[in-house]
């Protein structure tokens, strides 16, 4: 009588509930724990692949060998970007209640490519991207209910993508004449190399994406901007796409988008703002003067699976006109065709991405907005850029150390006074150690160590120990 | 003496244990009661939008009451994927160990964009892709060691795009005076939508994207493709690409992979195959014939995330050359450059997809083949294709219903005698039923229901219990 009984090892329920328990055990201890690791992971390149046999499992292997393998061989392998002591890059924070949301999205395993497909994917996402437009005070025309709307992309890269795909359609459909290599796309050597990378991979040649100066402070130069366009025009050639940063990966500069806007309206080209990093600070209305010029933009992006308190992947992408976007990325075949799409009353996210497939990503943001509430997500940014303030003033107060540029959010940059050499060399010394992880950019020829107090639990006793730390380093 | 109490309302770890046992409980009585949900979602167009405040929370709220929303309103929102009563599109499995796998994932929060930025979400990634060679029998130069490699990419719509860009990046360099617009790719109305997406965001215009004909099991015709080809050069375009299917979305149909491979390396065209679907089954030696051929192929993709029970998103994409993949997606602006990287002996996995951030995504894939080990994802599959069989039997036997074809793996196509209309409404009073759910296709001007026998808990009595349900739909 076992016709009923599964043949192959699935986890019965109670199985599940067990061996859930143990790995959330498994991840609360590692939040307990997570000042004990060496915040760079310290093996070398091969040491763990070669810690597995080089066959996989014929037969199974009970869960609990499994998460022993996690503890032994994976979290040494880890660079633990959730350390209160990581400074590196830009954070990419994993809350509790995000992880929570996305624990019940991988539950739950839909798909929510189209809206029928699972309804609530859909809806929560227009609820969110929606709710993010009044958390930011951004621009009213990204709201769902107006000629734009937001939908939320694995990243930063895919949006830029997705914006530059939706800029060569529209070009290329008013004028049925050209054709792909004549239209120019505008950035910076400071734009994320996303930006490049997209436009190539949307099939912009090297000299269609034309490299605008940047001024003394590594923002945009307008001049140049019109020159450039200016030049083009004149070589019969279309300008197209212009991307703008507001908070760049390097330095946080802010291109002047105002004028860009200005510029790009005029000339009808579309003009794409990434903010991936310092979009999560327009929680707070004291920064918001960084987004002038937003409501003339074409589409905009932030992350707020950086700075925002949400597992990576959650970039949230908005266009001003939906249509424009939809209708670049949108294939139907057959055996996607359903009754509420056909009637036009439903959004199909996949439209708005570029893969079909989708997660149920916007549960885990859903999570992080309930959870801490507008209050909780403002004292959150504002907690960060005070540590920024202190460390700024130890920096400033420093006879070996010295700022590069004045500290914008909570990204500090600075050297050491002897310059590039032993700038690097100390640098390498920190993250050696595993006490603290820093990463370094390169300005005007000076190496420059970035650091940035943006990790979730990072708190001003950690502040202060990686300034002794610093010190220590640069004396030794 | 408040100093380190962090003034943001962070979850403790002992506060994420307790909350996570209650989502763990939540998921574990999800999968409990999964019978009960009418599988396709019954809810309105804009009811679960409409059930939240247009305004977001200003404090946070106990994640008690956001558990209560998310049983209340977002479950009666989902179509349930995992419900055995699932028969619809292609099954997306949620398995138990992939499920907590993902978890560690969310809980570790890092990201594996470079091999420092955390070792072991590259190497275990490297390890599985390598491990699935060998599971899935496939030829020995998609293994790291080789010329070749695998990446996980979210979808198979992704590794198409990363395959064409490789593939017009290759061309290109070889013939320094083409430009795009020379550039032909080649596909079939049978191959999955996103060929054609992922050819146009290339830069692929319509007249360069070729569609050739199909024969009368909706396979690649050679014929044709050897005519388009020579047409194609005879006016001068530059034949680059070749996407080729071993199990087509609507009717599992195999192009004819040896013949297309010779023609593909004798011009030198860029040969894609896309298993998404059906190759998982390669787990079965018995199965391998359908994968005669790819040992010329130039690259290879197919989704553990649909039948080989891991979570969304689990797509695994091989090429022949990984350098040709790495030079087309590689941009590392300074910020990136570390020892490793630049000594060139580990992977940098963010130079093999379009995005640079990256999640620990081989996590699910690695407890997967733990849990289950090789002879239980054979089982797994086998047990599928066994309904299948059974299922086919009933519709061979019955004097109201038709195959619309013989039965591949765990697709059944089948009709009513009646006609289009018939088999329609079939579909339609089905899925309102809530009680099964099922999706449809058209080929060669005929409606055609699609039934897949692929979620993880479907058993014989619930294919007894669809196909009481079919008939009756069929005499209302």
């Amino acid at each position: 009588m076992q016709k009923n009984k599964p043949d192959v090892n699935h986890l019965t329920p109670d199985q599940f509930r067990q061996l859930g328990y143990q790995t959330i055990d498994l991840i609360a201890d590692y939040m307990e724990n997570i000042e004990s690791y060496p915040v760079r992971s310290q093996v070398n390149p091969g040491e763990i692949y070669r810690s597995f046999p080089q066959h996989p499992p014929v037969k199974g292997k009970p869960y609990d060998e499994v998460l022993n393998d996690v503890k032994s061989v994976i979290i040494p392998g880890l660079t633990h970007w959730q350390s209160p002591s990581f400074y590196a890059y830009f954070p990419s924070h994993a809350s509790g209640p995000s992880i929570l949301g996305d624990l019940l999205s991988s539950g739950f395993g839909i798909q929510g490519m189209l809206w029928s497909t699972s309804p609530a994917c859909t809806e929560i996402e227009t609820l969110v991207v929606d709710w993010m437009v009044q958390i930011c005070g951004l621009p009213r025309k990204f709201h769902s209910s107006q000629s734009g709307g937001g939908v939320i992309q694995d990243s930063a890269s895919s949006a830029t993508l997705c914006a530059a795909i939706a800029a060569r359609e529209k070009i290329l459909k008013a004028n049925p004449d050209a054709t792909l290599s004549d239209l120019t796309a505008y950035i910076t050597d400071q734009t994320h190399s996303s930006g490049e990378k997209g436009l190539k991979i949307a099939g912009f040649r090297n000299d269609q994406v034309r490299k605008i100066r940047v001024d003394e402070n590594f923002r945009m130069d307008v001049d140049d901007l019109t020159h450039c366009i200016e030049q083009d025009l004149s070589r019969n050639r279309i300008p197209t796409f212009i991307c703008a940063t507001i908070g760049t990966t390097s330095s946080l500069a802010i291109d002047p988008i105002p004028e860009i806007a200005k510029l790009a309206n005029n000339s009808n080209i579309w003009l794409h703002v990434d903010a991936a990093y310092s979009g999560s600070a327009a929680v707070c209305p004291e920064h918001r003067y960084m987004f002038d010029g937003l409501e003339n933009a074409d589409s905009y992006c932030f992350n707020p699976h950086k700075w925002l308190l949400t597992n990576f992947d959650c970039d949230i992408f908005y266009v001003a006109n939906k249509d424009e976007l939809v209708s670049a990325l949108t294939f139907t075949p057959e055996y996607l065709r359903n009754k509420e799409s056909s009637a036009g009353t439903v959004f199909d996210y996949s439209g708005w991405q570029i893969s079909l497939g989708r997660r149920f990503r916007s549960l885990k943001l859903w999570c992080v907005i309930h959870h801490y509430g507008i209050e909780g997500l403002q004292a959150h940014i504002r907690s960060h850029i005070k540590l920024a303030e202190r460390f700024t003033v130890w920096i400033e107060e420093s006879d070996n150390f010295e700022l590069f540029q004045p500290t914008s959010l909570n990204l500090v940059c600075f050297r050491h006074r002897s310059g590039n050499e032993k700038s690097q060399k100390i640098l390498e010394v920190l993250n050696d150690s595993g006490k603290i992880f820093l990463t370094h950019t390169v300005l005007n020829d000076q190496y420059v160590i970035r650091f940035v107090p943006g990790a979730m639990r990072t708190q001003m006793r950690h502040i202060e120990a990686a300034w002794e730390q610093i010190q220590q380093a640069a004396r030794s």
